[in-house]
């Protein structure tokens, strides 16, 4: 049988997530993101279709690189608004009972202590479906508006990202043993102390403290990684169990998998344990024409200038500042080259500005799948044959009707060559993508577990 | 007409809250704070009984000061295991239309450019409902467990608040303007940059960033306070809308009253902008006889050691080290004085840890108001004639009988007197408190907003 093809949602608690200007499209429902009936209706939606989860971005700071300021970023709503996406998972999962929700929290920014108990709440609170989305954070801006002159240098986030996972895999894993809960009412003992633990931790952060949680279903949250550079994928290859890989050729891509399941390999760990997600966007109709003729209704609302200030921040350099027809030179990077390198590697000829802006006809860098159901499918065939990964992320364009078209249209034709569940498994999230409830044994997370 | 009495239910997102050992009553569902459906269905009483809202507690560390550890407090499920209470909020939200939030939050702990960013996001899916009762802390525990040696002194404590506030209400107030969200897909402009402020602010916290959220109902979330200390309600008379005090005997009560609306008044404010909520356990019946019936069969499940670790931890002394007839002698405290104050004072003999005991029938130092329907809005009517005091926080003793019995019992005997509501007043919360949307202009959050 042909493998099995996993899809999530991607998604951001703000207008204008990746495919920027969308918001003004007279069927785009974007603007309601403040409002708790838009993310239940999305989430009816993806459990309909099955899709495993819901992936939820997220960004501290604001794209203020475009023309040396945030207004670009403003004006066309890149990211900003952007509301704090926990708050949006209680909502959603109380109108499902299987999706899944990986949610971008920022190390560098949330305290470790506060933040296992967040995930822990949630875990509990979804009866685990929790999951983590680690990032270090990338923007100049973020830490300003956290009280720092600059971000840590890019290594330097990683050291501190490992200290701080080792320390929240302590709290998860370690503070309450199994059984430590007795929940006894007639010897008048709801926990045992005996097999609580303090945790005590001095570095970067310090922390000398029992987890305030008890033992949620999944302990540790499942984990999402997307680093890109060599340092982010080693990171990646240690401790995700799912990793996020932006859309890029397919023999990138090929290589980008072969190389993370090697690293996790050579971490002592089954390289089939990390689940690759590719980042996609699709366009569908009924028909090939009927798709072309909405990918051609949707493209005349793309925000060039929406997408130049995203793309600016994420590679760190104004765009503005290059003549359109001048090769982008990465030397001119300050930060992020990983970015760059990961674009311009796209292509053997050097990148121009109108080049880019050419291959952003729907506001964002991922350049859409256009088609009806099988024409998608047998393109997302092609990437899980051709290059190793487990599934997708798929980004929306209008909503609600690009994540409707996927189950209305996709899902049933991936069923029917059937690369596709028709139903959901049992059990929490990480039981429903690994078949086990607790991280395995070759995890960093159990050498934190408490023995008796 | 006599004086319209307001309710607020108060909980917290664990096993024991006030009452230690009550989550041993057969009945009792308090340790299914984990499921979502346990809340939402607390928020379903509610709202059929018209309450105000819901006072979420919190606390960071664990008591562990009675016998010099945590162990009782383990053992007895005394506020440890506890979940975050922001993360309630939503799921309470998606099945209620009126009902508000004052959800306790640390400041000392959390990063003021977070939290502000969860708040306004709590404003916005909660469509104006959301409180926030601001606490700086008061256990070396949760020091230790953040990071810190042990907790700022009292007084500096306060002036870090003060400086929260301030800059909280730059992000909440200033940041944006009034009109700065234009939502022109015509002219292809979400919001004017123009009218979008970067924060600016340096101290104990450092921030430069602009708020990453478009105003939400209230911007400033309505706020609670419960400082008892002369500090503690010169801060409330500063800034709270809603104040929160321990039951203590009558004439304590009212002279407290009085002095805070004095504060209020001499900052320039009406002292009727705030309102006071006093914290009241209720055991109802049918009948004065079915109540006391009801009283005796809780108080089997009272835990004195559960009280006495949370007391203890309260106050900052262990009480396992006294005699138990031997008056407890201030002078021995550590910290927290003012709460021990506030309790020794009920009494002009010497308290002694028998003593404190003989009045925890419920497993708390809250004494009940036990009775039918008569009884108790009697005696709720002589606090508020007596005392000035606007409402009543009722805590939990058995859950979910304890809120039910008040819906179905004692607001239709206040409805019946006249001091009751019979519908929500329209819109937020701050409107239907005090008939606006905004904060007037005596208080220090407006002076904080962005003028053009």
């Amino acid at each position: 049988m042909a493998r099995e093809i996993r899809l999530n949602a991607f998604d951001m608690n703000c207008v204008g997530h990746l495919q920027q200007g969308m918001w003004r499209h007279p069927r785009d429902r974007s603007r309601d993101y403040t409002s708790l009936e838009h993310w239940a209706g999305l989430a009816r939606t993806l459990e309909r279709g099955l899709f495993d989860g819901v992936f939820l971005a997220d960004v501290v700071g604001v794209y203020d690189v475009f023309r040396g300021s945030a207004a670009a970023a403003i004006a066309q709503a890149v990211q900003v608004p952007v509301n704090d996406p926990l708050l949006l998972v209680p909502g959603m999962a109380q109108v499902t009972e299987h999706l899944g929700f990986g949610v971008t929290c920022n190390l560098t920014y949330e305290p470790p202590y506060l933040f296992a108990r967040r995930m822990s709440t949630l875990d509990h609170l979804t009866r685990g479906r929790i999951g983590w989305n680690i990032v270090t954070g990338y923007l100049d801006s973020a830490a300003r508006a956290m009280g720092l002159e600059r971000q840590p240098e890019h290594d330097r986030r990683y050291d501190i990202a490992e200290e701080y996972m080792d320390l929240v895999y302590r709290l998860w894993e370690g503070s309450w043993e199994d059984g430590a809960v007795l929940r006894d009412a007639a010897s008048g003992r709801y926990a045992d102390p005996a097999r609580v633990h303090a945790v005590s931790h001095d570095g970067h952060w310090t922390c000398h403290g029992m987890h305030l949680c008890e033992p949620s279903p999944q302990r540790t949250p499942v984990l999402y990684q997307a680093g890109a550079s060599t340092r982010g994928r080693q990171f990646a290859a240690t401790h995700a169990e799912c990793v996020f890989l932006n859309s890029q050729p397919k023999p990138l891509v090929k290589s980008l998998v072969a190389d993370l399941r090697a690293r996790a390999e050579a971490a002592g760990r089954d390289p089939r344990d990390v689940l690759v997600f590719l980042g996609v966007t699709v366009v569908l109709g009924d028909t090939d024409a009927d798709a072309e003729a909405r990918f051609a209704e949707y493209r005349q609302y793309a925000s060039i200038d929406g997408a130049l200030a995203h793309f600016s921040a994420s590679v760190g350099i104004d765009l503005d500042e290059f003549d359109p027809d001048a090769p982008i030179r990465p030397a001119q990077t300050q930060s992020n080259q990983s970015n760059l390198e990961a674009i311009t590697t796209r292509s053997e000829t050097a990148w121009t500005v109108r080049g880019l802006t050419e291959r952003m006809p729907l506001g964002s860098r991922n350049v859409p799948i256009v088609g009806g159901p099988a024409r998608v499918a047998d393109e997302l065939q092609a990437w899980v044959e051709q290059c190793d990964v487990d599934g997708f992320n798929l980004s929306r364009v209008v909503v609600p009707e690009s994540f409707a078209d996927v189950v209305d249209l996709l899902v049933p034709e991936l069923q029917a060559r059937g690369v596709y569940k028709r139903a959901y498994a049992p059990g929490s999230l990480r039981e429903k993508l690994f078949g086990r409830a607790r991280l395995p044994a070759t995890h960093p997370a159990a050498r934190r577990r408490a023995r008796r």
